[in-house]
């Protein structure tokens, strides 16, 4: 894979909720498919608690490792929404109403109370990112994307984002089932990885109706790549389990 | 909240295809759940790609910080599955086939090859986790959990571990569904959240046939505590949007 010039991402998902087990996170799974689309290799993924410190270090780390950082969650108007707060003080920099985020809140029905203006305070030198969605913008700090946890706002915020984003290679895909152990495919499996670093393969083992299998994947930014090693894969899956049991 | 006899835990997901999209994470959530259950305050999540470097990193950082770490992932038999290597080289041990594992794996009816003895190599020091589902085990060292992905058998895995777990006070939750905006409840809600520290109170907004609402959730170790503040946020909710818009 094309590591040198491969830009990267740390999704970083903010919300005791998601830990709790109240909520199941739907963000981290469409934007590991939207990133790979784009190119950018997502490294790593982050869920943390509605605690400044810890927000604040995992984003000051996470933001000098990574070409881009995407927090999910807490820019919402309650007194738990803090993460506006968190990247600016992981920035050094203050707080600041800004006039054309009280523009965007201004076009919402609501009376816009002080809890609503909340939304409209955002770091000095962010720029803002538009919700299609609701009123409430994201916003951009450096490499650093602020969106909001619910995920068709968030998903408008992404989108909104991508012609700012350094594109690369796509990431692309292709993958075979096999109805056979893990345990018995696990040889000829690793043989074909081994001659070929330049793709990386992954197996996903399943039970579907009382049979076990596993979903086959390569992953590459060369087409050619990623079409001739899945083609050996299936020669190798077929040698070994029948034509029957490779599924496309 | 009790914050200084209270054991903490980071779950790690271990696996390039949580990052990539092709796999939608169904671990975290329920250990969310588990964990609340047991008086154990989960702080923090990770998901890793299949990198030793970054695995090994993240383990002996968060094995460190937290009372427990729980991996999910990679402990399977194919090459991609370095979980089992990962942590032994955390810990500085080498990896050695486990005779109890062995025995364990010579259940299945499977051929035990050597992809399958993989399975029973654990680091040195560690003591196996039963698998009630399938044959492979997970284990444990010092206190780091290693479990398979496979949300069936992690579960049974968990559950297994559960002795050898230090519970603390259950951590209770209540929560009321109120149709109001957030903008609007935010500022009696952070009034009583600013009165009541010893809870945690959260607003989760939703949408649900065209009508905004939020979830308020009070959390707490403490029943009788959660309950009153719960009632408060009540009667708050009830003097703000009406009896109707407050479902409980």
């Amino acid at each position: 894979m094309d590591g040198a010039s491969q830009s990267t991402a740390c999704v970083m998902i903010i919300g005791n909720e998601i830990l709790s087990g109240k909520t199941q996170d739907a963000n981290l799974q469409f934007l590991g498919v939207e990133l790979a689309k784009l190119g950018i290799k997502l490294v790593e993924a982050r869920v943390v608690r509605d605690d400044p410190d810890m927000i604040i270090a995992a984003l000051n780390e996470c933001r000098a490792k990574y070409t881009y950082v995407f927090t999910t969650g807490g820019i919402g108007p309650t007194h738990d929404d803090i993460t506006a707060e968190c990247v600016a003080r992981a920035f050094g920099v203050p707080l600041t109403l800004d006039a054309d985020a009280v523009e965007c809140l201004r076009r919402g029905r609501a009376e816009l109370n002080e809890a609503r203006l909340k939304m409209a305070r955002v770091p000095a030198g962010a720029t803002l990112v538009d919700n299609s969605v609701s009123h409430a913008p994201g916003f951009r700090i450096g490499n650093v994307f602020v969106y909001a946890g619910i995920p068709a706002i968030m998903r408008a915020m992404f989108t909104a984002s991508i012609p700012a984003l350094t594109r690369g290679a796509q990431i692309l895909s292709a993958s075979v089932d096999v109805y056979a152990r893990e345990g018995d495919l696990a040889e000829p499996l690793e043989r074909i990885a081994l001659a070929h670093p330049e793709v990386e393969i992954g197996s996903y083992p399943f039970a579907r109706e009382g049979r076990f299998g596993a979903s086959l994947v390569v992953r590459g930014t060369d087409a050619a790549a990623v079409q001739q090693v899945l083609e050996e894969v299936v020669r190798a899956m077929v040698a070994l389990a029948g034509e029957a049991a490779v599924s496309r």
